[in-house]
């Protein structure tokens, strides 16, 4: 499986430049409470639909060409979903999300705010994949994947080629991993180069963690308190490829942890993250991961799609 | 009364630099819904203990050479109060806050979080305020303005300085006015160029467009939704002679304008600013004011400090 090459990403940040935002870091030269040591936060969730999810999606169907009459489909009521619908609205085409019945109201309503059709298409995340799977092949529209396509791998890997131009003097990096689509592009980008990054998951959805022990990926457990962004059953085939060459460390954190981190984030910063946007963060709070001596540590805090009040909760 | 220099400001740049966060922007090429043309943000909301607040005090403390032993000593039970705490335990000296009775236990959980003793200096603020002054003369403590002193509109002054650096194509820049420290400061450093600085104030706090129609400082009426934060009786003398030559429009805008721009920042830019902090994105979304044909405007989001679920009230 290749691995999606510096050219590529840089011909996708190319692609995806007038419809992304170029999110800015917040260096923190005090570290915080609990983290010691100076800090540097990609903000990506101050990204456009308030995940990184669009960056994906957009240079998927930007490199496309041609797109069908009949447009894009993706199944998500979540990050992906939204990010889908948000592109295929910039771009003036049609799309169809399918949802499981379990999405709930406010995530519907972004969904639709941006010009979505919503399909209801099961009652869980894989019922609803395998509807979308059909209609496509009915419609012949083109599909977004959540994480495990080539264009969405290059599409996330741009935030690795940001930040390498913004914060050049980065050691490691921390990245959540679920299906793995961000870290696979990051990873991707910063492969040859003396750049450590490392993935952080929920130990309640162990995906990666456990596809490098079991050498492929397979299935693990889902749930906890990020499971709706980080929630994939498996990681990806193309991800996986990167990981096992390009990934430093699969670090494990307890949703303690990660509930931590987003009080940490707002009490210190302002910032607004959702559980899946907290997890890189929560490596470094509840010391599942220590940085070496004279490391400069980077962190992609990644989402911010939540009720802002439960960050106290 | 002479206009802080660009000379000053720098120099309190140099002083406070270990000390604040240079705080990034986030550039939307596509602008806002209801605010269109593209906009540059300081996210000034991000700074440490939630507001701008810090850079000032941290000036005066460090520019005043030796401390005397009774330490540091300020009225305010909201932004100014917490950033004097934090600066004096920063710079490892004690600090006496003075409190209205009416200051809310959060606020005063924060403050002493900082290590100050809080002192409840009376009902209303003017009071803690006459408090605090006879406290200092008895202690010798140096006293913090939270407005009205040369080195806090010169630390305020620095976000004009990285504004020019980060941001050089600025044509116009929004703040929010309430005691003017914030605004006198960058309008100082934009004195001479071709950068239009625009306050902008809740219909509810008018001190600066009352002053500017008076000649002079005078009370104007307190009360609405940003007053916790804008909500000074009187902006002050040494920022009034600055805006009276360098603060190009003096602008009001209503309580449902900045309760919109709150909401906006959320949606748009999962960002949380407080009442004060969304004052200035107001001017926009309740076209208070209009921007010129390829105007380049920037906005200071210049605070956090609230219940982040509040942003959705």
């Amino acid at each position: 499986m290749p691995t999606p090459t510096r050219r590529a990403i840089a011909a996708a940040a190319r692609r995806i430049a007038p419809h992304v935002r170029r999110t800015p870091l917040l260096r923190l030269p005090e570290g915080l409470p609990g983290a010691a040591g100076a800090l540097i936060l990609k903000l990506e969730l101050l990204q456009a639909t308030g995940s990184f999810k669009p960056r994906g999606a957009f240079n998927r169907l930007l490199a496309a060409g041609t797109l069908p009459a009949a447009g894009v489909i993706a199944a998500s009521g979540g990050n992906h979903g939204a990010a889908v619908a948000y592109a295929a609205r910039a771009l003036d085409m049609p799309a169809e999300i399918f949802i499981p019945e379990l999405t709930g109201a406010a995530k519907r309503a972004r969904i639709e705010g941006y010009g979505a059709r919503l399909v209801v298409g099961g009652a869980a995340y894989d019922e609803a994949r395998a509807a979308s799977e059909a209609r496509a092949a009915e419609t012949g529209a083109l599909m977004v994947h959540a994480y495990d396509q080539a264009e969405v791998l290059e599409g996330q890997g741009t935030i690795g080629r940001e930040l390498e131009r913004d914060a050049p003097e980065l050691s490691h990096l921390l990245v959540a991993t679920g299906g793995g689509g961000l870290i696979g592009g990051i990873a991707a980008w910063y492969a040859g180069t003396p750049v450590s990054v490392i993935s952080v998951e929920p130990e309640s959805c162990p995906t990666l963690a456990t596809a490098l022990r079991a050498g492929r990926p397979v299935p693990a457990p889902v749930g906890g308190l990020a499971a709706d962004s980080l929630g994939a059953r498996q990681v990806g085939a193309l991800m996986f490829a990167v990981a096992r060459e390009h990934v430093a460390a699969a670090v494990l954190v307890p949703d303690a942890a990660i509930r931590a981190a987003q009080r940490l984030l707002w009490e210190e910063c302002r910032l607004v993250a959702e559980p899946g946007g907290a997890t890189a963060l929560a490596a470094l709070v509840s010391g599942a991961w220590v940085p070496p001596p004279g490391a400069r540590v980077g962190v992609v805090v990644c989402g911010g799609n939540c009720d802002p009040g439960s960050v106290l909760g």
